[in-house]
């Protein structure tokens, strides 16, 4: 039995686990410093810098979707979902997409016009579901980022 | 002489000519539906959805840059550029670098570990100025979007 509750800051030790199993199956483990009190702090405080749904499945953890507000100046406020995930063995039940499904919803319930998200691109199980879904590629943009010594140096030149 | 200030919500009407020009510059202006209610309404509220720098040249708007929070499950906050844009005849003059510079500094003081942004593929000068400042591609990353009657469907599944 599958049911889908919002995180609270009790869950922030259970996201850094998933948030770790995710990265791990992106092969980017290592880029991963977050900790529970991090999230704990930034997630569930004053001001939200994110809010996140979990899938428990027979009242087992089983899976999360993270999201954040996003602008476009183009068309006004959108979602961005940062982390959808569900454990290997909770696949092929539907939880993946009844994730989705709670995000998209609350997109239409705060007037957001779209949801976005970044999907890898040799991930070609994922992409086949958001295609399923109706989801379209944003493609000709490229991101970029700024960090370390670089963003250190910039700030100085202000 | 070039000022940088933060744009209050009288600077609506302004922010929607300059997000206009972006996006003609982009071409993409058919995409554009934003309106100067809605941006006061987003930006200037209990909760701004976003916030905006406006440089200006011998007090002529010259340029603004446009950007948001952003949170990495990874490692933390983070800020998302959205916009950044000189018009054309106040090129030349350092005013998108020195847009840059305050949005760094702000990612600096809000202990934010990155900023990050989108450039379009063929945006050849915008691609050398940022790589000049120290920026990496993320590359292997594709953004999707669902919206409209797909997103509706969704929602509707939960």
């Amino acid at each position: 039995m599958l049911s889908i509750r919002p995180a609270t800051v009790n869950d922030a030790g259970l996201l850094v686990t998933l948030i770790r199993e995710l990265a791990e199956y992106e092969k980017e483990l290592d880029a991963v410093t977050i900790t529970a009190a991090q999230l704990a702090r930034d997630g569930f405080g004053d001001r939200p810098a994110f809010r996140a749904l979990i899938a428990e499945w027979d009242a087992q953890p089983a899976g999360y979707a993270l999201f954040t507000d996003f602008y476009s100046t183009w068309t006004g406020r959108q979602l961005f979902l940062e982390d959808l995930f569900v454990r290997p063995v909770f696949r092929g039940k539907g939880i993946g997409k009844k994730l989705m499904a709670e995000v998209a919803a609350i997109a239409r319930k705060e007037q957001c016009i779209a949801m976005r998200w970044e999907v890898l691109g040799w991930n070609q199980s994922a992409i086949d579901v958001y295609q399923a879904l109706g989801a379209e590629f944003l493609d000709g943009w490229r991101l970029m980022m700024l960090r370390n010594q670089p963003l250190r140096q910039l700030a100085e030149t202000r």
